[in-house]
């Protein structure tokens, strides 16, 4: 497939959501940094910071080639690693200022490994998923609904199958708890062929927007306090746990000699670490652990 | 070697830094929390919250045994992977209120071994290490002073090597960065036989007292504003990188199925995040990377 287009679709999606959620901050912008990748290729960081709504916000765009796929690529397909590759992705970190905005993620991707003695494979990856600090089941039935609706329209099986990969892959062993409420998450797709399957990640792309920003709206002007605050703080560790232990896109990055910055730029601006903190029974801190957590059908609920 | 006279010596350690940094606190003290690990043994973790000189402060005592020793122990003994083990450790990270102060880590290890077909092997582990946020000359200098001084009691080659080892153990290669002025690291020693190698890391444990309580009573009155304190939490980001990302310590007690908050207990009490955050030229700041973080011969300089 023309790499060319990805990126053009891809750029195009990481404006529009720039411009999206800098309306919705209305105090900050976006601010771009071009940035090249000594091994090839590179991308633009978009990063807003300090805003009324959005108290650090990151859309990085990023094309990278080079001689030796990373095995974190590879997982599924250890044939090719060691095979040259070009990747290109869109992936962000929303970290809203309020306690009761939950934080959230998005992310499309498309490899191409060209192996030395067979012929090139490509595939996509991508996805969203939602951590909120105080749940509430309408933002989880909105925010699934909007990710099932589109995933419907390429294929019923993709919203149930990448629901169930979501609530898997985003989850933290030595925690035993989930990141978040999820939402969905995929891999080595290909099987719809390479058109069809850059409609289906740039529908989820746009299906982000959909997803996140009447929630964001809904809850930004909820009032809180140095508690809700704390609390958010506090769970937000969980969020760097996860990214630095885990993430599979993280360390892609930091094996494959990615930009530092535009790679640790989902890591929350303020976070705090208590040891062996439990939220006290029945509050709504405990109902997160309780109610949202526990990995859970969210349309028919 | 019996793994009981080790327990004891380690528990009796443990003890002793926490009454001397409980002492040199004043205001609040260490709690003890006993813990089981569902796949053999246990441990004491202290901890002290809140302090007026030390924020958050770990001292963790653990004795694990297990069926199969993982990876993350066996980067140099291949043969063992998959060993019965038995670990016996302390380990500690304080993290000090006062950004002047500098925070200070210390562990030793005791491991042992049984392969299926093959005699017992044992070994030792440890060091300490400072990472200041604000660096001072003579504190580095007594720092591996002292270092040296006690390596020298056992070995004249020990303080060059393992001094040598810890700058290469902690650093952040995502970072071009180490995380802080070192101090010595060693793994697989046991070079000089079981009990004298005990007695050389009980030294290094009673070594990094005399190491760090001189530092922390020196610079605990050092006045300081919101721009320091906005540094330290910001430079704390990289501890919580290095220690999530790399420690060899974190991820076996992970991967073993550990005590989680136990393990994460040396993760900082507030951290920042700031995208792309560089000090200004000249500035104090600017001086821990340009004087401080460089590898260099304390000592000597």
């Amino acid at each position: 497939m023309d790499t060319l287009a990805v990126k053009q679709q891809f750029l195009d999606l990481q404006q529009r959501i720039c411009d999206a959620l800098a309306t919705q901050d209305g105090e900050q912008v976006f601010h771009a940094d071009q940035w090249t990748r000594p091994a090839g290729g590179g991308g633009i960081s978009c990063v807003l910071e300090g805003g009324a709504v959005f108290e650090k916000a990151g859309v990085n765009f990023s094309h990278v080639m080079g001689d030796k796929l990373p095995p974190s690529a590879t997982a599924h397909r250890p044939q090719l690693a060691g095979s040259t590759f070009e990747a290109l992705g869109v992936s962000l970190v929303i970290h809203p200022r309020n306690p009761f905005v939950p934080t959230s993620h998005m992310n499309i991707r498309y490899f191409t490994a060209k192996p030395k003695d067979a012929e090139p494979v490509s595939w996509f990856g991508g996805g969203f998923d939602l951590t909120p600090y105080y749940g509430f089941v309408d933002d989880a039935k909105h925010w699934h609904s909007i990710a099932k609706n589109l995933c419907d329209q390429f294929d019923k099986s993709y919203y149930p199958r990448f629901k169930k990969w979501c609530d898997e892959y985003f989850y933290l062993p030595h925690r035993g708890e989930a990141r978040g409420i999820g939402g969905i998450f995929f891999d080595d797709l290909n099987e719809l062929g390479d058109e069809k399957t850059l409609q289906f990640v740039m529908a989820v792309g746009n299906g982000y927007l959909d997803a996140y920003v009447p929630i964001v709206a809904k809850r930004l002007h909820t009032p809180y306090n140095e508690t809700h605050k704390d609390f958010q703080r506090y769970r937000r560790g969980r969020y760097v746990e996860f990214n630095l232990v885990y993430d599979r896109g993280t360390l892609f990055g930091l094996q494959s000699a990615g930009r530092t910055e535009s790679i640790l730029m989902s890591l929350p601006p303020q976070v705090n670490w208590r040891y062996n903190w439990q939220p006290e029974s029945g509050s709504a801190e405990a109902e997160l652990y309780t109610h949202f957590l526990p990995h859970r059908d969210w349309i028919a609920s």
